[in-house]
């Protein structure tokens, strides 16, 4: 009797671990502005900028890339990086 | 002992559930280019280009967002959302 009490306990642990666990695996930001309902960013650029910005959404600098997604894949097997954008000189 | 031999089934496949549960808990792309390394994009703008960039890795127009952030999160208690990039008009 104290086993099946025992593997009844664990499993409802068991069963709350996992539902925390999938719960998580959904969300990909767990670090930039928490309190904000949607993180939209606004970039204004010009004539010869050329900016790298972050989607993995763990970069120290967001919303720039500071490398940190080569962590994230090494951690994970995940294949995500940045977006490169190049605004052509004038003239 | 049917119930235990049982029970250890049990505790063995919720074991390996959980264990796949936070291993695709870390990756956040698990659709755009499986088979490419690290994907990064490098995007050339001109004068007067307005672009809204994916950040969520679940976009039908990938690396442009179509919206599907909104259902991921909903679904998730995420709070993502695009990158929007506007280049000056020159003159
Ligand atoms: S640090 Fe997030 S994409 Fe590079
Ligand atoms: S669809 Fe991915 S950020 Fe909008």
């Amino acid at each position: 009797f104290g086993f099946a009490v025992g593997a009844a306990g664990f499993l409802v642990l068991a069963g709350r671990q996992l539902r925390t666990a999938r719960k998580a695996e959904g969300k990909i930001n767990n670090k930039i502005d928490p309190e904000v309902p949607k993180v939209v960013t606004k970039e204004d650029l010009k004539a010869g900028d050329k900016k790298v910005y972050c989607r993995c959404w763990l970069s120290g600098t967001f919303p720039l890339c500071d490398g940190t997604h080569a962590k994230h894949n090494e951690a994970t097997g995940d294949n995500v990086g940045p977006l490169i954008v190049s605004v052509k000189k004038s003239g």
